[in-house]
């Protein structure tokens, strides 16, 4: 498949890099085609890798990995192109962090919204499902790295795009058990909102190769 | 101990009535002495139950257990209080559910601030520890109800509060390596702002008797 990764940070990295293992075709899209770390993922990671502007890999993608910086999501993603983004699945790793006041962050949009939903109201014809943004990212393509049956969280209003993320996260090794779906994107909120307490345990676990299982009667 | 239990719903209930089981002298603080409720759970639970206004309960409590609804939560402190909850250990469990726009609810502070941080600055002579709650009533006191190494979260500025929280709560199930300090009464932000998710997992998994557990390398 054809896969666009907006974002050249470690979680873009990560996903590319474990997209182009699994046999697909995977464009890094940063600000400008060129970027120095997008040339130098694609140029180590084989044939079916490359790189390109926001527009160019939303253009190729038949499926949209999105894991830019949340407070320019909304930017990268109206470079990237309502035209080049309508009617594909996008899934949203993102999270709204805002460090400028310093660490730990508080969350741009939070509580009555989420940037979930403003993604998904932005674009309209987009099928946007939230995922993956409540861990490591390490650990969101090598969920076998950590003991037990911790989760993936998925939300969004579209069925059949939450099953292809969900064929997807497979994929990655998240057994289907482990992959609760939340329900329509407004649940966002819930995901986006529990990265202060994820935060938190980075530093009470001692760093963040972690995650949540759940324990159910 | 003797031990005040703010607040008559069903948190209120659940703690004061293990409390009573565990030998400790429990008076149930409300509103007004004689809350029909709080009369009824004293008239059940024994010789070491009794019930008052919040400010009776304060007075009698050597610690104090906080469990009033959220939005109420400063309101329901200032009636118990301040020299009656001065030097005292105080065990917040409310979460600030904002329910006037239906449900689900919002929160009435979150991201820059938390209720317990509120509760910890109004009241700077008593020492706030943030516990329990981020689960069920049923399984904060009794979290062998549920399978697995589940967790509960502690925060607060003061260590041998904490130390004493955790005391208590082991005496409740929860073994010492269940326990996750999360460090000072900030932390408050992460556990509450986990609330969102919480009541959205209680619709996926079917119910509120659930928890987290963490998986760490």
């Amino acid at each position: 498949m054809r896969i666009a990764v907006l974002g050249t940070g470690m979680v873009g990295h990560a996903l590319a890099t474990k997209l182009v293992e699994l046999g697909h075709e995977v464009m890094m899209g940063s600000r400008q085609s060129g970027n120095e770390k997008a040339v130098a993922w694609a140029a180590g990671a084989g044939d079916r890798a490359d790189q390109g502007s926001f527009a160019d890999a939303a253009g190729f993608g038949e499926l949209v990995v999105h894991c830019t910086a949340g407070m320019h999501s909304l930017a990268a993603l109206g470079e990237a192109g309502v035209g080049n983004l309508a009617g594909k699945v996008l899934i949203d790793i993102a999270n709204p962090l805002d460090f400028s006041g310093g660490f730990p962050p508080t969350l741009a949009v939070c509580n009555t919204d989420s940037l979930g939903e403003q993604i998904q109201s932005t674009f309209p014809d987009t099928k946007v499902v939230k995922a993956l943004n409540t861990m490591n990212c390490e650990v969101m393509v090598d969920p076998g790295r950590l003991p037990g049956d911790h989760v993936a969280f998925v939300c969004g209003d579209d069925e059949g795009a939450k099953r292809q993320v969900g064929d997807l996260l497979e994929s990655f090794g998240w057994t289907p058990d482990r992959i609760v779906d939340l329900g329509g994107i407004r649940a966002a909120r819930g995901v986006e909102m529990y990265l202060p307490l994820w935060i938190t345990l980075m530093g009470a676990v001692g760093g963040p190769n972690f995650n949540v299982a759940l324990a159910r009667q």
